[in-house]
Formats: structure tokens, C-alpha cells, sequence
């Protein structure tokens, strides 16, 4: 069933003070600059609210995936992962929490 | 670049105290049990610790994706889903943290 198997940098951003600043940041500034990871073959977010059963402290998710969590690595030291990493305080002063994921289908 | 956006159910599961024991359960009981739910098109887990630059406390983690927020609703919905989060308690008594996530390239 469905698509390969990749690694994963999930990104789960927390309830922002404004969300409107926050999401025209983003699409406007943010997505240019991490589109220029090296190695990054999808890049999702999500669209609309997040739902949860237990409620979440999370407003925004990403997941941006890389064929394996060689390139992953290689992708976020490299100079443009660094500089999609440094503008995450440009935009996100609630923070963010990262999970960085290897996965298999099952 | 990449594949179709597709609804995520993104399961999160937290530090069990008993790792083998989980693993065990969760591959040979729950994943057939999970496999059943209507609608699901790709079912991808974990493949090694869950890295994060802050630290987590999530354990395992699993994205099971639908072509849709309806059909991962009516997926849940069924009497397959409720059977699949069911099944949680029996292997996950630290808990799961559930995110519902509509997703839209970029």
C-alpha cells in the first residue's frame, strides 16, 4: 500500500500570538527558504485545524521528507537547512517542537 | 516534488515501560488489527528512535494517511477503527498523543 517509506522532520508549531502574522510569514517568506533544503522530496503542511481527541498545544504541523535519515542530516547541516532552522525564530515565538523520524511502511 | 497530499492521523506514543513488549504487540496484534481500517492508503511507523533537538517524550510514532479528512473520518468511524483504537490500551498504557491532520503541499 501507498508511497515509499521515508525519513521524516516533523515540525509541530505551537499556538502562535497571532496566527495570521504567523501563517502569511510562512507561505510569504519561510517556504522559500526551506524549499532550498537539499535532499527534501516532499513537503507537506497542514491545512486547516489540527484535531486531537486530548487537545494539542499544536497550531501548524510540517513534514518535510527525504529519501533517508543520511540525507536528512546532510539536508538540515547543510548552509540552507541552516538557514530554514534560523528563520523559525523570525515567525514562531511560541516555539516549536521537532521530531525527526526514520520510518518504514507496515 | 513528491507525492499526493494526503488526511494524516499521526500517532504519537509516549515512553512505554516496556519497549520489547510494545514492539512485540504492536507489529504482531495491532498492526493486522490497524491494517483493517476502511480506507487507509498508507500506513508508515517509526524505524528507530524518534530524534528531537529538545527531547521528547514520544517513543514510537505512527502516520496513517487517507485521501481525505471524510474518509479518515468515516475510517474511524467504522466499527474496523473503533476496533484499532480499541486495541491502544492493551499495548500503550503510557498513553498516545493523536493529531488529525489535513495536509497540502507547498
Amino acid at each position: 500500500m501507498g508511497s515509499k517509506p521515508m525519513a521524516k522532520l516533523v515540525v509541530l508549531y505551537k499556538h502562535p500570538p497571532d496566527p495570521v502574522a504567523f501563517e502569511r510569514y510562512y507561505f510569504s517568506t519561510h517556504v522559500p527558504i526551506a524549499r532550498k533544503v537539499p535532499g527534501l522530496k516532499n513537503f507537506e503542511v497542514s491545512n486547516g485545524p489540527i484535531v486531537s481527541p486530548q487537545g494539542t498545544p499544536y497550531f501548524f504541523a510540517v513534514f518535510m521528507s527525504f529519501d533517508s535519515m543520511s540525507a536528512l542530516d546532510a539536508g538540515m547541516r547543510s548552509p540552507e537547512g541552516a538557514a530554514a532552522a534560523a528563520d523559525v525564530a523570525n515567525f514562531a515565538p511560541a516555539g516549536a517542537d521537532v521530531l525527526i523520524v526514520d520510518t518504514k511502511s507496515v
